[in-house]
């Protein structure tokens, strides 16, 4: 089942609904796609359909209480920004503000501009008791200028809108291995990130199993689990995200998204 | 005004109020603290009244969205853990469940008990519009061995209960210096810490501006602003927590917590 969060034309109120080929269809209760985390609920959806097209599609879970992220987590992106693989995995966060939608205009704070670079990444979502409950899409949008300069990364990684991810949450069901996923990221339509999840140094329960030690993790908790070599500051001069450039990011089957930076 | 969050006997519904002396007065009203921090309504309690001592004070706002943190944000500090005094704030976070009740015991993960240590610390607490709202007292629990082996800190320094805060929020109106504060944190009886917070290297108004340079605060985020020094990990023998043991902190007029280690 894909789970999603749309806007319909003329309303600002957010509804959930499943996705079914190029349309999706809402929920006949007011549930979220949270709720259906939580709950594990899979009923079909039997509300209104709309047209994919014709929605307007949101952040799955629009303000996830934690994001997680995962750096370094493939060996050819750890030797394209000169490090070596880590012995475990490096566990940094975003704000639940970062989270936003999966296209349209993504705004940067100005101090987030400078040297602002993609990173296409698999997310695994969390549901009831701490496990995963589906997939999704992410662009870790990073602030090289800060993330150089600061030691924690809070600032350079977690500003507003760091976090367009979707396009919807398929759930995990329906992805038998997580580890063998193409993994795409095109800027202006340039291929920039052609890899698979299958070269993940931590998989999925490895570092789900990681951040348990720590911290109890709830229903959609998102965990970025890092992303695979291409990213703007491994190129060679470095090519950083300028106003106007679209990046799309594809996981099949997971669907893609794709962002205009404003 | 001092804004408290507490349970009556019997009762698990949590309780907004007012602290006054040795009591705490319930608003008639059923808003939370957030509410109240988030309109700015300083309307004086009216509801019942309970001994404070007849009471279980909880975190003031249960479950923060964001917990930021400043890392060596006083000399004496940095110096004490080998660093020099940072250029700039560092920035890290900790979980919303990490927030916890300022008094009773504090359950750690196994993973985080490792050198385990406390941090005393003013906390800034935002309200409307970006703006600090009131102060607090909070123990930046920290597990020194995963800091030292992990980069980035949201497991040393995230954990579940990691965060001991309180006894309550005082309004900013009543503190008019945040940053002439005396600090002092004991541990079973023993003083540990004994600053002020006019030693502060990032005052309290750098720390909201640089922050909100990337992502915008909200009602009921903490800022912790950092500690001090005389941590355990700065003694010679460094000296960590163990269970039973009791850290302590006060800073005057905003209260003390006291929490005992599980």
């Amino acid at each position: 089942m894909r789970l999603a969060t749309f806007l319909v034309p003329g309303s600002d109120a957010p509804q959930a609904g499943e996705v079914r080929g190029d349309a999706v269809v809402a929920f006949a209760d007011a549930g979220t796609v949270l709720d259906r985390l939580a709950s594990g609920d899979r009923a079909p959806a039997g509300g209104e359909e709309y047209a994919l097209s014709a929605v307007t599609l949101l952040a799955p879970v629009p303000r996830p209480r934690a994001i997680f992220c995962v750096g370094l987590n493939y060996a050819a992106h750890a030797a394209e920004t000169g490090s070596e693989p880590p012995p475990a995995p490096i566990i940094f966060m975003k704000l639940p503000s970062s989270a936003t939608a999966p296209g349209g205009e993504v705004v940067v704070p100005v101090a987030a501009q400078r040297r602002l670079d993609y990173e296409g990444e698999l997310v695994a979502v969390i549901g009831a008791d701490g496990a995963v409950a589906g997939y999704a899409v992410a662009d870790d949008l990073s602030a090289r200028d800060l993330q150089g300069r600061e030691p924690q990364w809070t600032r350079a990684k977690g500003f507003d809108n760091s976090c367009p991810y979707g396009p919807w949450i398929t759930t995990a069901d329906e992805v038998p291995d997580p580890h063998s996923l193409t993994l795409r990221t095109w800027v202006n339509g340039d291929l920039r990130q052609d890899s698979s999840t299958s070269d993940l140094i931590f998989d999925v329960p490895h570092i789900v199993e990681f951040l348990s030690q720590t911290c109890t993790l709830e229903p959609g908790d998102l965990i970025l689990t890092g992303t695979p070599a291409g990213v703007g500051m491994g190129r060679k001069p470095p090519s950083y995200l300028q106003p106007g450039d679209v990046v799309r990011i594809e996981i099949e089957p997971l669907g893609a998204i794709e962002h205009r930076i404003a």
